[in-house]
């Protein structure tokens, strides 16, 4: 049993339930300060606080923590990040884990997001967490440098035993957010909150004065709730605010509950108080202002928190704005070269298709803003769930799933309610291809499935006859398939449509896996080859930036028998939901992360059919220029009958291992001296890189990255003929940075210019590598983020600032 | 004479009477086809012809311009740039001029502004263009490189034969204007202009279908003149355009004109078909389309044009990309680090500030659209002026000037009036203290004016008896000083009011050179100190963006009794002006670069008063701050009475010199391998350089330039003590590129780690030069364009893509 506070957001309680289906956990809403422990003695998993609750009241949760405790459940608090500059925090109070939205760290609401999450925990949890851990390593000169430590394990290692899915997450959201803190810092964000606080009680005070009943001052951050005399009231009071443009939130059919932020004004306040006096004239805020109390809320922060000096070093806009631009060009981006990432799509984002997720209107709204007033929102949602369903040839469109891992699940979740509605609940196998994407069996887990998996033939296609008899033997089990198409080994499968047939003709629904629908659209589609359910990544396909790790968009698209299954909402129902069959939500907002879906719908619109058409067209016949330019040095993976790759394809480097002893890595931290990104590294095979180059890539710029790769096979060539020494060569030592290559000491068997300047190009336009080879053996015993002492960071930081 | 052409825009004829007037030259609007040489023959020095006309006429100017040259008249030719892409070009018709605004090269109209205008004249008069060439020479590497071969030399050399002023241009919009070029290259602005053609010859064929008079397809490019039966119809038709929302330009009272761009659409061409004809059934023009003749020109283009390979290279969006990202990486920006260019304020261009002028009700009016329908411009106008008046404490304000430099033309040019109403049309004589910006005595002579130069004392102050002598001396013809507050030495001159006074006092009028204003806002001002006229550089004190050399806004602000003779437009005659007495135009546009005007409105409204105050006197402290940091190493050259500099400062290098051999240059260069620009060089004082912090910065970044120049300080005494070479050393030989310092052979007396990383900031955040020190005496030789064959551009393109 797990249990959630019944002072949760509704949109909390409602994306829990339909998760803790799928793991068959209980579900129970309480009162927590009356919860009665005897009765579930032992049985409960967790509960759930909310801090402040969702009607804005601090409530003191240290006795039911201890009781919680006491009862053998850990204690989950969700909690707004501002108000904690303010309020005692959850591990004072002993509590196991914090989670919440940094949204209001600088983020717009976007209606509904993107938006980054935070959670944390207690030292003793950290290796349960899921998603990716950075930690602290340092580079082949002793240099600081960052690495990824540690990430969600299951999917690579237990992935039946997943207890999380994610891949695509709020990369970009979170360092918008980070640079909300690292810009106020600790002082800055305490001012912050207490202005807000303080206009919450100037707010508090004159509606009070007005003869409304309210929260009491002491018990609230920002959120004040209040209570009206009677229904008419109420009534009046909120046709008021109706014409003075303000949205509030109903409680019920007396008391409403407002929230302020930093932006409000004294104008913004006095309109609004105006709107609880029913008349003209306000109250008298400057009196109010003066006659506030010292506030005395019961639990006051007293601890510091943010103290690495990056939280203090950047006060002005230039300061920031140029800490800002050295990580950046740290990076290397679309903006400097093609990035061959292989089931990753780096097409081109388009100014054009970006700018509209700047306008007010996209940014600015509420997610649960009326309906009414968001009608372009609406319109767009309408359009382009047709274009989407126009493209897959399916039924019909959820824009609710944040990611492509957050659209397996949700597909799969759906498959689960279709079957249960047939009374085929018991269906419960999913299968999946050995080379599928590592989210693929961790949703699957996710859903309560039991993961069969199927492997692959020398050619790289599902192994049918293997797939068909394990479909036999399950077919009293059989859930679902899940198959990515083309094959993660980037050719189009021959055998897919026996392949469907198979898992139908057992009972089984189809669930095809989006990421590679660049190599659709417009010229096959997931209802050609009878998928059910699929996803799409509108982060690859459809032009929304990758944000080094997010945000991203994940609509599932569903053949007509599924479409009464796909997820709601409890506060704002999506367009044509059925309220009878229908999943819960998997999000907290309706349209998930509504304010980036204008990119892939201006794609859309801007390319028409015909465009996306020629795009598909394009995306492959580059791969194909590619793969046939780089046949002869490299043995291409895998190709369909005709020869032909996809929109991608897979060199396989396990061959020169042997005869020179250089790897994969080597030639992706090779390419970096050439100023390029390294292709999709060991996936879905071990020692090998995957190529994509999408439609966006000039041929010109197809062929700088093949001389590069034909260039460092000459190099490999020059190891194999003993031309060059085993170790002491430019792949074992790349990438060079430039402190290296202008070190006073040279010792190496090579030459300065070949480290730095292996290709014409770089000599135009170097990108220089910031740290050279990463000692990953040092990285992996500092697994999780070690901080260097404080003391480090401000020599550094004095130094550079 | 000099003749324009009647068929030119109303705003250029304008512009040029205006203009003439500080010339002496007489002008002469009149019909080109009939014109009467002999009556005035071997008198007109150029005419002036527009192609197309104002009304959209393509004409054969081949006998005018042979008429012309005839008489000893040379020949300008106002061109429209896309047009000439379809059209005999004017160097085929040996004109011997061709200028044009690039504004329809991918830059919004911007109700006015900026954009940049082109210049073009045969290679004989290539050594009298005014304004900067940038010629071809090569690093101390051989590499190429660009570097400014040519500038205006009146502005250096014969000051008072100036014939241009032009400092800040339109550098940014002309590089958009570029950019637009080399994405689109000659096919696709031959297609784009042959598109747009079409778009006028379907709508004209399509109103005279419907029985209107019309120029004939054969006579236009893009804009169709159309004349109705009666004044009655054309009121109809324009009250139907009104109700369509479609603006067009009314010649008389029978006729209107209509221009077409390659942004109109179908439908929008329908509507516009719609209004003239006074039904809701548009025409059919699909059916016109089909019907269109083959275009039959008079004088179609057949020479090529845009053979330099850069408008043949980039064709893509991530290609055009990377491209501007290549450029631009080249540079150093206020993005990396502070930017210490005494006299041109660097300061913070804020995120907020920008974003408005992206706003369409900012980018896209045109400059003459109907005022009603621009009712925020010019609120923006009415407040802004008020708080340049306020700030400025004089009485009216002018927002036509477009730079710093257009603004003390049209200052002496309200003063040349002024006297000219008061009967005082004589007083020609302009004082102009020795230390004066070159603009200052250009601007002069421009206006007819004859200059007197007054020296300084050994404090860097305005000789005040010298020029209490001149200005006796001259008495009778003396029209004004111009002067700079605080001095362009860096101190505030205590004489200031007494040096007011001896000018004022002889009937001369005080012109205020503004650009140090970022030292007064609200602590003093021109009125202040009895200043009658004064400029304002937006692009310094008011965070405008310098934009590489442009645009900017220079707005005068005037004393009353000057206030009369402000510019006018001849089309939309700016707020207040006074018709009787007002000086013609300045520029073609009323309000100048209109649209980057939101920048300083923001920054104003921002910062409010106390804001603004505020940043003054932090300017001034961070340049006492920094002068005080630097001055036991170099000497600070002028300072005020009580030994504090203004808001910057001039370190003296020429004792340097003696000691080292170390010049102004070598500093300046040597402070690229420390990731600095240069402060500004030799001005006002040969040997030195002027230091302007700014507000904006950080004390860690002063600190960082002051420890730069420091060490930069001790690495001249190792030269000074004979511990470094005289010519063998770092800064003789900075700055350092990356492939110098990586170079396979290193002979020089000192180490690549010094050459390179010479502050330890520079491991964090390497700003690598892209070039070594240029060969001055190379580019010498080059002195205009000489571009290298185009086969060497060729392979070096072919290199990089
Ligand atoms: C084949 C495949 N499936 C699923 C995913 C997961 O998508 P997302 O990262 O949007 O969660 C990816 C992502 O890279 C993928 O390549
Ligand atoms: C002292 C001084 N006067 C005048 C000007 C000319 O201003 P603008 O460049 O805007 O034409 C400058 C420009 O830098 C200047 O420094
Ligand atoms: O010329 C100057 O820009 O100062």
């Amino acid at each position: 049993i797990f249990v959630i506070s019944d002072s949760c957001h509704p949109q909390t309680i409602g994306v829990i339930r339909t998760r803790a289906e799928g793991f068959g956990i209980e579900v129970v809403v309480g009162k927590m300060h009356s919860f009665n422990w005897k009765e579930v003695q032992g049985q409960v998993c967790g509960i759930l606080l909310q801090y402040p609750t969702t009607q804005g009241i601090i409530e003191d949760y240290e006795n039911i923590i201890t009781e919680a405790h006491h009862s053998g459940a850990k204690v989950i608090m969700s909690c707004d990040l501002l108000a904690l500059t303010m309020l005692k925090p959850p591990g004072e109070m002993h509590a196991d884990f914090a989670v919440g939205s940094s949204q209001r760290f600088g983020v717009p609401m976007g209606y509904g997001g993107p938006h980054a999450a935070f959670f944390a925990t207690k030292d003793e949890y950290k290796r349960l967490m899921p998603g990716r851990i950075i930690g602290v390593s340092k580079d082949s000169q002793g240099k600081l440098a960052f690495r990824m430590a540690m990430q969600t394990r299951e999917q690579h290692i237990r992935r039946d035993k997943a207890t999380s899915n994610i891949c695509t997450a709020q990369a970009l959201l979170a360092n918008m957010s980070a640079m909300y803190g690292i810009y106020h810092g600790p002082d800055g964000l305490k001012k912050i909150a207490s202005r807000i606080h303080d206009i919450a009680r100037v707010f508090q005070k004159a509606v009070q004065d007005l003869g409304y009943e309210t929260s009491s001052p002491e018990s609230f951050f920002d959120t004040v709730r209040v209570s009206c005399r009677s229904k008419e009231e109420l009534q009046s009071v909120l046709k008021r605010l109706e014409e003075s443009k303000i949205n509030v939130r109903v409680l019920d059919e007396k008391s409403i509950c407002l929230s302020f932020d930093e932006t409000h004004t004294k104008t913004e306040l006095d309109l609004l108080i105006r709107s609880f006096a029913g008349r003209d004239k306000g109250s008298d805020l400057q009196k109010i202002v003066e006659s506030l109390p010292v506030p005395s809320a019961i639990q006051v922060r007293t601890s510091n928190f943010m103290t690495h000096p990056v939280f203090h070093s950047y006060r002005s806009e230039h300061e920031l704005l140029r800490y800002m631009h050295r990580l950046q060009s740290k990076d290397v981006s679309l903006v400097h070269s093609m990035i061959p990432l292989g089931s990753c799509t780096m097409k081109l984002n388009a100014t054009s298709e970006m700018i509209p997720i700047s306008w007010p209107e996209f940014a600015l709204p509420h997610p649960f803003a009326p309906k009414e007033q968001m009608k372009g929102y609406w319109e767009m949602f309408e359009e382009l769930s047709e274009s989407l369903v126009k493209i897959t040839k399916l039924n019909k469109v959820s824009l609710q799933p944040n990611s492509g891992a957050q659209g397996e699940y949700t597909g799969l979740m759906v498959i689960r309610e279709y079957h249960k509605s047939r009374k085929e609940g018991h269906r419960n196998v999913c299968i999946i291809p050995v080379s599928a994407h590592g989210t693929n069996p961790a949703s699957a887990a996710m859903c309560g499935m039991r993961i069969v998996v199927v492997g692959c033939d020398e050619h790289g296609n599902i192994n049918v006859k293997e797939l068909e008899e394990k479909a036999e033997h399950y077919k009293d089990q059989l859930a679902a398939l899940m198959v990515t198409y083309p094959s993660t080994h980037g050719v189009f499968e021959d055998g897919i449509l026996d392949v469907v047939e198979i898992i139908h003709s057992r009972g089984g629904q189809v669930y095809m896996d989006g990421a590679n629908m660049n190599a659709q659209v417009g010229i096959c589609s997931p209802g050609d080859i009878g998928a059910d359910v699929c996803h799409l990544n509108l982060h690859k396909t459809f032009c929304i930036p990758h944000g080094g790790g997010g945000p991203g968009m994940g609509p599932i698209a569903v053949a007509s028998h599924l479409a009464p299954f796909l997820p709601s909402h409890p506060v704002i129902p999506p367009l044509h939901v059925d309220p009878k069959h229908c999943l819960g939500a998997v999000a907290a907002a309706p349209y998930g992360s509504s304010s980036i879906l204008p990119i892939s719908y201006m794609y859309i619109k801007m390319m028409g059919d015909e465009g996306l058409t020629r795009a598909t067209k394009v995306a492959i016949l580059n791969a194909n220029y590619m793969a046939q330019r780089l046949s002869a040095s490299y043995p291409i993976l895998y190709r369909g009958k005709h020869g032909r790759v996809a929109h991608e394809f897979i060199i396989d480097l396990r061959p020169l291992k042997a005869t020179s002893g250089v790897t994969e890595a080597d030639v992706a931290k090779r390419l970096q001296d050439y100023g390029f990104h390294s292709p999709t590294m060991s996936f879905p095979v071990a020692g090998t890189l995957m190529v994509e180059p999408t439609e966006s890539e000039s041929k010109a710029e197809l062929d700088r990255l093949c001389d590069a790769l034909l260039m460092i096979r000459e190099e490999i060539r020059d190891i194999e003929n003993g031309k060059m020494d085993k170790e002491d060569n430019p792949l074992k030592n790349a990438p060079h940075t430039a402190d290296v290559v202008s070190s006073d000491n040279w010792n190496r068997s090579y030459s300065r210019q070949l480290a730095a300047y292996p290709a014409e190009w770089t000599r135009t336009f170097k990108l220089w590598p910031s740290v050279s080879r990463i000692d990953d053996a040092y990285g992996d015993k500092n697994l999780v983020c070690t901080c260097p002492p404080l003391e480090s960071y401000v020599e550094a930081e004095q130094r550079v600032a």
